[in-house]
This record gives C-alpha cells, sequence and structure tokens, in this order.
C-alpha cells in the first residue's frame, strides 16, 4: 500500500488522481490532501478519504474532520507519506516537490512549472537523496514508458502536439480568437490555463523544458510533431533508428494510474484503445512559425539561469489578460517576449531568485498592460505600436 | 566483444546479420559460419572473417582456409561461442537452437520454425539453463523492445502484418495468381519461401504461435493488424489500456543489431524514419477470410502437440510445389488443411516426433499431390474436386 499525499486535490488532476486512488482501492491510501480555494471539495474530499494531513489557503471555511492543519512543505516531507502527487499550479509545486524529493519521497510530478523554472535545483535534489520523480503529464508518461529498461542509446525525443484548436489558422486570422474558442480544445479536457497555453504551443514549450531535465536530453535532440489524433502521446528515437512509441485514449487517468501504480500495471480505469476498425495516425513537423510561444519557450530554455521562470510567469500574467479580454491571443507571446527581452538574468539563481523572477515577470507584464492601456486611452492609434 | 555463431550465413538473414557484424566492428567476433549449398559465398565469407568453426552441406566444394568442420550442434555448444545468431530455414535451427540454449549460449532466433515446432522444448531449455533468447524477426523484436523493462500486465499483443501483395484481391482472384506476383512482396525484401508465406498470411499466423511461446501469452490475447506502412512493427496493449509500439524503417537490419548490440544500443546501419514531413500510419483488423493459412496456423497453435510441425511440414510441401507452378496459391492452405485433418497427433512429443510430423506431412502433401496429377492426366474435369 502506498501512502499518497495529493497536492492540488481540487484541481483538474487533482480529482482525477482521487478517481484513479478510488479505482485502485487497496493499493492507495491517501494520508493528505491541499487545495486551494475550492473549500467545499476539499471538505467533502476530506469527509470520504479521511486524511491525517491537509492544508488549504483558507481554512476557516474548511471541514477537516480530525485531519491537521500544516504547510505543502510539512506535508510533501511528513514520515507518513511516501507518494507525493504534486498537481498544484504555477509556482506553488517548488517548494514542496524540493522538500519531498530532499525527504526521498516518490514525486509524481504534473506541475509543469516545477521542472521548467527550477529543473537543475530539482534534478540535483533527486539525485542526492536518490528519490524517484515519475512524470504525469501524458507527454513525458510516454517517455518514461518507452525509456523504461533502456540502458543508454536515446537520439531525440518526439513530443506530440495535437496543435489546439488553431493550428490550421492563417497567422492573421489568430490575432482576433476569443477566449471563448481558444477554451475549447478539440480533445484534451484540461485546466483554463493550460488550455491556452495548449492553443499557443506554450505548453508544447513547457514540455520540452520539462523533457531537457527528465531526461537529460540536449535542446537539439528534442522535437515536437503536430498529431491533431492525440493517440500517440509522444515517441523516442534510439540512436540504432529503432523509435518505441506510447499509444492510448486522451485521458489523464492513463498515466496518473500508471505513476500510482509503478511498476506494476494494473487494469484500467479507462476504456482502452479500440482496434476493431481501421485506424489512422497522422504526424507532422511543427510548423512554429505561427506560434511563437513555442520557440520563446525554446530560447528560454536554452538560455537557462532566470528565463524559464520569466517565461512562466510573463505567460501566466498575459493569460490571464487574454481570459479577462484586456489582451489579444497573439499579445501573449509579444508580452512574454518583451520580459524576456527586459529581463537581468541572476547567474546560478537558488529558489529564492526563481521565485523572485517569476514575480518580477508577471509584474512586468501586468505594468506593460497598463501602460498600453493608459497609452490607447489617449492616443488609440499608438496602441499597435506599443504592443 | 561477442563471439558469434552466424548458422544460415548464406541466407537472407544471415548475409545480413555478417553486414551488421562488419558494422559493429570490434563488438562482434565472428567465431564460426554454417552454410547450407551456397559454397562459393561460404568460401568467401570464410576467407574474409577466419572463422575457427563451420559447417556445410557439401564440405567437398568449400575454401575453408585453416577452419575445423563440425556439425551445427557442436558448432551451437562450442565453449568459444557465447552468442548463436540461427537464421537457418525450416526445421534446421532445432537441434542447434535447444543445444545452444542447454549449454546456456544467448541465442539470436530468426528460424521461425523453431518455436512454432517445438515452442515447448526451446522455452523448457531456455528456463532451464537460464539462457537467454532474442528474436530477430521484426515482429518479435517489436515486441520485446517494448517488453523491455516491463514487470508483468500484457493484456495483449498486437502483431502488425503488411497484408502482403494480394490483401486487396477478391477471393476468385487468388487462385490466379503466380509464383512471380506473389515473389513481389511490396515492402519487404525476403527469401522466396517467407516471401509467399506472406502472402498467404501463413507467416503471420506462425508469428502469433511464435509470440505465443517467446512472451507466454495466450492465443486469445494475441491479435493480428494489417498495417501495410510496415512501420510500426508490432504493439503491446497493457492491462491499464498504455500501449508500447516499436517502429522503424522496414530492414532487417534493425533487429538483428538490436539483438547483437543488446543490451546496448549503438549508432545504426540504417537510414532512421524521416519525421521531417507528413507520416500517416494505418491500421485496420485483419480479414482474414480470404487467408485461410492465418486461422489454420492459430488452430495449430492452439492443438499444439505436432500439429504446429504438420504445419510448417505440409506448408513447407505446398510452397515448393506452388513455386514449381504445380498447383495454384489458393491450393496451400487447402493442402495444409488436409494434412492436419489426417494427422494423427503424438502426445507429449519429443524433438524426433516433432520432426517425424514435419516430415509426415511434407510427404502427404507431395503424395496428396501427385494423386491429383494422376487423377487429372485421367479425368481432367475431376481435378477441382480432389484439390
Amino acid at each position: 500500500m502506498k501512502r499518497v499525499a495529493v497536492l492540488g486535490s481540487t484541481g483538474s488532476i487533482g480529482t482525477r488522481t482521487l478517481e484513479v486512488a478510488r479505482h485502485l482501492g487497496d493499493r492507495i491510501r491517501v494520508v493528505a490532501l491541499a487545495g486551494g480555494n475550492n473549500v467545499a471539495l476539499l471538505s467533502d474530499q476530506i469527509d470520504e478519504l479521511r486524511p491525517q494531513l491537509y492544508h488549504t489557503l483558507r481554512p476557516e471555511a474548511v471541514r477537516a474532520g480530525g485531519a491537521k492543519l500544516t504547510s505543502l512543505e510539512d506535508i510533501a516531507r511528513h514520515e507518513d507519506v511516501d507518494t507525493v502527487v504534486v498537481a498544484t499550479s504555477g509556482n506553488a509545486g517548488l517548494r514542496p516537490t524540493i522538500a519531498a524529493l530532499r525527504s526521498g519521497k516518490t514525486v509524481l510530478l504534473a506541475n509543469k512549472e516545477v521542472l521548467v523554472m527550477a529543473g537543475a535545483l530539482v534534478m540535483e535534489a533527486a539525485r542526492d537523496s536518490g528519490a524517484l520523480m515519475i512524470p504525469v503529464d501524458s507527454e513525458h508518461s510516454a517517455l518514461w514508458q518507452c525509456l523504461r529498461g533502456e540502458k543508454n542509446g536515446i537520439g531525440r525525443l518526439l513530443l506530440t502536439a495535437s496543435g489546439g484548436p488553431f493550428y490550421r489558422y492563417a497567422a492573421d486570422r489568430l490575432a482576433d480568437v476569443t477566449p471563448g474558442e481558444a477554451l475549447a480544445h478539440p480533445v484534451w479536457s484540461m485546466g483554463k490555463k493550460i488550455t491556452i497555453d495548449s492553443a499557443t504551443l506554450m505548453n508544447k514549450g513547457l514540455e520540452v523544458i520539462e523533457a531537457h531535465w527528465l531526461f537529460g536530453v540536449p535542446f537539439d535532440n528534442i522535437d515536437v510533431l503536430v498529431h491533431p489524433d492525440c493517440i500517440v502521446h509522444s515517441l523516442v528515437e534510439f540512436v540504432d533508428g529503432s523509435v518505441k512509441a506510447q499509444l492510448g485514449p486522451p485521458d489523464m487517468a492513463l498515466p496518473i494510474q500508471y505513476a500510482l501504480s509503478y511498476p506494476d500495471r494494473v487494469p484500467g480505469l479507462v476504456t482502452p484503445l479500440s482496434w476493431g476498425g481501421a485506424l489512422t495516425l497522422t504526424f507532422e513537423p511543427v510548423d512554429a512559425g505561427r506560434f511563437p510561444c513555442l520557440r520563446l519557450a525554446e530560447k528560454a530554455g536554452r538560455a537557462g539561469l532566470t528565463y524559464p521562470a520569466v517565461l512562466c510567469g510573463a505567460d501566466a500574467a498575459a493569460v490571464e489578460l487574454f481570459l479577462q479580454g484586456a489582451i489579444r491571443f497573439t499579445d501573449i507571446a509579444a508580452l512574454v517576449e518583451q520580459a524576456m527581452e527586459a529581463h537581468q538574468p541572476e547567474v546560478d539563481p537558488g529558489l529564492d531568485q526563481i521565485l523572485d523572477a517569476d514575480e518580477w515577470a508577471r509584474r512586468f507584464v501586468m505594468d506593460r498592460q497598463r501602460i498600453a492601456e493608459s497609452a490607447s486611452a489617449v492616443t488609440p492609434e499608438d496602441k499597435q505600436e506599443v504592443r
């Protein structure tokens, strides 16, 4: 039996993790839950699962039963926890992930920004303690599964991308897409931030950086393939020319269950792919021209230092502005690029510097937007230029 | 450095194995070569590679240099050999494979009939000595690669099939196809026997039986998918719904090199797949109605005993007759079925009984054909019926 802490239990991945935990029955004991602001759902989860520990941003509003309130980091290193599911969002997962790894806990990582922002620190923590980190993203789970049992010889990682809802749109049409259109992902059902990131391909860019850290593969050897079918979740090409791929229905329950039951495989919650009819899978190299976020992410990943944190912070702020209707879809990339250009990086940054850079980038985007708005209020004809 | 014996060095897989061995350089030392009747090529190979040991059916015609003539089985268990490539054809590989496994040698198996005819004995020999057996068939190499590092949880094996040159032909057109048409495989370049077996789907049937023995998977959990692109070499579906696939260019050098360099992967002899353009992969469930050999093979595999040996022997004889122009393409399946129906199986057969059953089936098919020919010489109008 694994004693599991679910950080971010009220989010999209967190709730699906609990469904998988119910399906796995006696193999899993949920000993800690941590939610953010959705106190009603967190209270229900505590009622049902009776964890020892919990965390929330609004303790006064949570029905905790006999559970003990504590911090994310205390949960992550608690002696009664052996597996920590990091399903938080944004920068919230950084400190608990490092705390869990340093304490030798197995980390199931679903919070992209952790590796993107602090890959060097996180991998060092895992190396030092020998702790296992299993990715929960469908793409990285696919790569992890393909690399299972392999000794050496990775040639290239091929990350698949659905392309999002606008992949076939001409560049000029992208400026006018609405938040509602961008939130309608053709295949995956996910949270709002990641759905917009999928539409800009920023999500794929973050995944490239994650893959670089997780598997120790240089950026030159990581490629993105557009695969609108969303059946092949990623591929590994080995130096001998052999390629391994992982396929499955596009449902996060699959990589979550794989990570929770690892190294075993047990009958799944998800209806498997059907092979009873004709199946066609298509792949094409990504055309990043219309989707500059992908190249911005690769640039930040290669630059390292605090650049990836700036990428994440600026993107988070810009996506928020887009969802509010304050900026256009194409402004997201423009604002991220401006933040990266304006950034003065820290050399050999620690966690504090990384979190500061993230915060700086969020403020930079918000300030830039306020300036643009004032400018547009005075001289509307200048608006394009400021952007 | 691996000290390798290549049994069947002058055949299609044997010559490709030597090309891969040259490519692998110092990793491989060829210490023994065995050819059948192609004495000119075998002499050249001995000149070049200077093995210690050799075997041939026509020693008087071979230029052996200082190499010592001996039997296939003696080569297979020789103390200076640690890896035996079994690239013989038909029943020739059975005794040397079992001898090699009993001596704890690593066997790279490219001779399908070995596992089809004597799966129980072969797997027992491997189990008893703990010897490693690595499949060289592209499909089984794919499955082996997908299962590498996996602990448990195989749900289903999905063997891919090109479908051969006649897969879209209507049933009545199949009776009239010629040996020349059948030998023109759309993708793979192989020996004559296996090319005809690909066209009848007997080859895929033999592979189903092989997969059953190699991976210990029940016949109910082995399916065949038609995949004319010949890029995905096979897939494994796990009980959790996750599927792993192995892809690569359709070139036997890939699985041969994988087996020779295992557990390492080293830069390949083969140009890898290109991901620089659009790629479409299609799959469909096999329609075995027009290709009864597939179901006959599955039936023989499920029946066990000496039935698979009868399947192999009858098929070998019938393919020979087809290549001589003596019978129609559709008669191959009919003759195999008649042999299986007429066979009185041995219970708990040893190697001798298995080889006897193979021999019996070859004679059965030849006799049946002679009867049909005499009948047709007397009363041509009866010919259809006898068939």
